[in-house]
């Protein structure tokens, strides 16, 4: 697989005329070269393709195994510059991509002090556009990740009641997740009552919220597997939801439904978009929600298409993305209902998150 | 504090006649603001601080209540962009610094094409380089952090026995911290055995070693406290260890220890890092380790100032470092001593991590 990604990418840089692209983004050099820091914000790795080789530069506290990557050690006396230095002179390198959207302007000027033979062209959203459709092992990892996700929700859903708090709920998940070596998608948003009328709740900052015999809970969370992620939002009510409550959520669920169908023949994420929005409206008044319709969903949790009315993507087969339509009543309570889901061949939608989304009421 | 914090930039300011400073960081503005968003590398706020206000730019997902701020909604409408060049006009700005170090390429091209009359200069190490000295809340927290560390370790060495694997002891710390609303500072490095010689060790990557009759177990992980994190690093044998490491942890453990009293007097952190790495020699021959002496502890794991031969910072009072010499036996094991200390007003050292570094033997 990796191989192929490495094809794919030195093809579009022999029609953008590069002699090679310096990767410096963590996840960018995960996909394609399968290789991994500790960290994703310290640059302790750089990855240069060029048509001959795949350099991986990074120091001695690491240790690579990976037949495809030439591998140049970063050492306090012969940093990155040095070695490019030496590989643009050998491979007569004229003119390298970089990440524009990921190199920071200090890190620029220092190349172009360096490397003053060699043309420097900034790229954008250029692996990450590569990214958005994904292969067979991709598909099988956010499967399986939804599928965690799945039963982690059922075992955890089974043991709240009143008196729970906000903290607990998001813990038991990030336990039951760890203790079987799977890991988190990113911190579970936990939102009871008022606090689930604030669509980026965050959840360890808040007041920490306990279940009361009457509440509305709003539980967005995702399970990693493999490094990929899946995303689902689920609503549990406890004691009898409100008419109010009740009419909202019908509304809700049958808005996120048809634009899951929508996927079917829509491939403008900014109509689907629209779409759901439209969906939402409640004695002709528009229930619209403060954040976009979805987004796509693999090694990050935020990814390519999104589906915004400011998206400039087209929804194609072998993308995974998230249906998130929300309804937010400030200072009352909010809904939100999200599934990831995947585009197939011939435009046919596999919902990867099989949670149920029928009314789900704790007495 | 946080008035404090802006009027010691202010004057910095000034004296680089900046009439304003965009900051990217997400722990730059934390710092300075009191305001975090769910994520920190999404570009979910953006602070401007001018010699009139401190500018606060996010989205409606967020709620900001904070006196000292003027919030600048940030919708699809209205960006970044926009507000910028509301307020350069209004406040008649002509300079404006941003994080050279942290803004990406392309984010300043776009700045570029539009503050077309103002001029945009880049700043590096700026804010963190002020974030290098900690002022008395932040003494506190990073205290009240390494203590909670403290107790963690105190309770999880208790429940190693042999069988126990690597994740089930990170996952320990890490639910340990969890249950009692604190948080890890970095998934904790839980290294047992031939993986204790890996300095960078990827425990949730790795082989998931168990506890032998005989062991050798690294455990390197910290406490997040109010944003705050500790740092340390501690060796558990299981069985009686050999000879060889006795003494490697010996003469390990004191030239950790005269290394964190030479801080009292040395101020210079080349030095430091040199006097630290005499001390670790055996037979005449030098057991270097493949890392830095120490780094900077705060609002992120690693800080200024750096305690290696490459770090041109300078130690003074108020700052809060980490000391960790390690013996790496490549394919054999491993050891590090890590503390976190303080470095007093009067150049005296408070070891801010008390847990004990007598030989800890498990039987």
């Amino acid at each position: 697989m990796l191989q192929t990604r490495i094809e794919k990418l030195r093809k579009t840089l022999v029609e953008k005329s590069l002699n090679g692209l310096l990767i410096s983004n963590f996840y960018n050099i995960l996909y394609l070269t399968g290789f991994k820091t500790l960290t994703d914000n310290e640059r302790e790795a750089w990855t240069l393709v060029t048509s001959k080789a795949v350099y991986l530069l990074t120091d001695s506290r690491y240790i690579v195994n990976n037949k495809l990557l030439i591998l140049k050690l970063i050492t306090p006396e012969k940093g990155l510059i040095k070695h490019l230095q030496e590989i643009v002179t050998e491979e007569k390198i004229k003119k390298i991509g970089f990440e524009g959207d990921d190199l920071k302007v200090s890190e620029l000027n220092r190349l172009k002090e360096f490397l003053t033979n060699t043309e420097l062209v900034p790229l954008e959203r250029f692996i990450i556009k590569i990214r958005e459709i994904k292969d067979g092992d991709e598909i099988n990892n956010l499967r399986t990740a939804c599928k965690i996700a799945d039963q982690c929700l059922d075992e955890i859903a089974k043991t709240v009641k009143v008196g729970t708090s906000e903290k607990e709920i998001a813990f038991k998940i990030d336990f039951w997740l760890k203790e079987k070596n799977y890991d988190l998608s990113f911190y579970p948003i936990v939102a009871i009552d008022k606090n689930s009328a604030v669509p980026h709740y965050d959840t360890r900052g808040g007041n920490n919220e306990r279940v009361k015999k009457s509440s509305i809970i709003l539980i967005d969370y995702g399970a990693k597997y493999r490094d990929y992620h899946s995303d689902t939002t689920r609503m549990i009510f406890v004691g009898k939801p409100t008419d109010e409550m009740m009419n909202t959520y019908k509304t809700l669920l049958s808005a996120q439904e048809k634009t899951i169908k929508q996927l079917d023949f829509d491939n403008n994420p900014v109509s689907v978009d629209q779409f759901c929005r439209q969906q939402l409206t409640n004695n002709n008044q528009l229930l619209s929600y403060p954040h976009s319709t979805g987004h796509g969903v693999g090694l990050q949790i935020h990814e390519f298409p999104k589906i915004s009315f400011t998206s400039t993507d087209v929804l194609l087969p072998n993308q995974v993305v998230t249906v998130e339509p929300g309804v937010y009543l400030d200072g009352k309570w909010g809904m939100r209902i999200e599934d990831t889901v995947l585009i197939k061949e011939g435009k046919q939608i596999e919902v990867l998150t099989k949670f149920s989304k029928q009314l789900l009421i704790i007495r």
